[in-house]
């Protein structure tokens, strides 16, 4: 498959990069379709906003020029940018000045059985909880071994995700995903100052609710508040929106709202 | 400099390493004195112990003996040792079976200036808290941002090290080191049950306080009885011991116990 670093076909970096040592770096998973990349101003907001947060000086349109042709050559699939802090002496210390290493990777679009979509998912709730570090929540940077343990924790092919709490039992995100609920036809959403990711189709649906005039609350989710949930849902940028159909003995229907939304994201995506 | 790559030279890894991706792996940092590995049975046992704990296998004896033959070309300076999960497909799910990838990497021996050892160090109080997450707490794990954070909030040369606190305040590591305080006689350090890194010279320190008849203590530390404590020391396996002589408007002198044990570490690793 197709692999850049730093502009050039390339899959290797050095074993002295940051990325790898300390996991000192960002990424982005992108879905790519015919060449165009449908949320490449998020991504790259996302992705700014990482680097002035840690400190990696970047020139995002240089970024921004190298993911569109790199989408160029794809056609259609999922282009993985992971941005590092490149090569550094030992120590953590970071080096000034440092010389950021750009990585592009392309994998094929995920195929996803089309019931995940239409019929919804089941959630598993992993026990593995997220830690409360406000200095890198939302950022989706490389230290991910929470997510690593989280999806450890089950192989049943009937749970296509897995359902994250923080230290406080708060509900957060997916594994892989962000997480919505409707009660009483408001939207809301794990505020998340202090742990997960926030996701670019996340961003989308906050925006496009707002559109729709759809009510929407960014703030703490309790457990009992998502299992008494009218609607519930999973996003992230590759398939858009799944419904959440089943959790632990708890079930929902397919709502109106979570269907509307879906069918905006799906002609994003597929636009 | 030497470095090797699942025992071999070597210099570069996959753009598809979880070891990159998602910080999915663990690191030893370790002193090589004359081909011989002064710490060599602790830094073993605590790479196995992470092993377990993060379900990656690898061959202790075969890690082992590739440890003792890069020290043996190595001669004199440290040997950084990264283990990763290895490749794996898009997705944080676990490959299965994976094929963990070996990366050892020299570095001439720090040259610290002589002061630290004599007459202690000023330790730079970090804003930066260490999360709680007790599935990787005291492993010495890939996912290090927080450390290069912390590193990042100080360039004064005075401070050689910074003090690490949690969420709550309580009193955990320096930010390459652990800590240990003397009160009425007693050595306390943190224990890390919740965040932290567990290191081989605060275990071989423990070890030689039991066999002096010292009274120790595993507990929380509030930032309190740090600052009113009588001996304050850091360490670590590339140093052995720093006395910590200030810390904000607090000064320690150089106390007898923190000399007692500086001089059997110091044997230890020059021996």
């Amino acid at each position: 498959m197709l692999s850049w670093v730093n502009g050039a076909p390339g899959e290797q970096l050095s074993v002295r990069d940051r990325g790898l040592a300390y996991g000192d770096g960002l990424f982005e998973t992108i879905a790519v379709r015919g060449g165009r990349i449908p949320l490449l101003a998020r991504h790259v907001a996302r992705l700014g906003e990482g680097c002035r947060r840690l400190s990696i000086p970047l020139d995002l349109a240089l970024m921004e020029g190298e993911l569109q042709a790199f989408a160029g050559q794809l056609g259609t699939g999922v282009a993985k940018l992971i941005l590092t802090r490149g090569e550094g002496q030992r120590g953590y210390a970071p080096p000034q000045p440092c010389q950021p290493l750009r990585i592009l990777q392309a994998a094929p679009l995920p195929q996803y059985p089309a019931t995940h979509a239409e019929q919804g998912v089941r959630l598993f709730p992993c026990s593995t909880r997220l830690a409360e570090q406000p200095l890198l929540a939302g950022l989706k940077h490389l230290n991910r071994l929470e997510q690593v343990l989280a999806r450890a924790e089950w192989q049943d092919a009937e749970c296509a995700e897995g359902l994250m709490r923080d230290g406080s039992g708060r509900v957060i995100e997916g594994v892989y995903s962000n997480l919505f609920l409707i009660s009483a036809g408001t939207l809301v959403t794990a505020e998340l100052s202090r742990c997960g990711v926030a996701g670019v189709m996340r961003a989308e649906i906050i925006e496009q609710a707002q559109v729709l005039g759809v009510p929407i609350e960014l703030r703490d989710v309790a457990f009992d508040e998502l299992l008494a949930a009218d609607e519930v849902f999973l996003c992230n940028s590759l398939y858009g929106i799944w419904p959440v159909r089943a959790l632990q003995a708890q079930h929902w229907p397919v709502g109106t709202l979570t269907r509307k939304l879906q069918a905006i994201v799906r002609r994003l995506l597929e636009s």
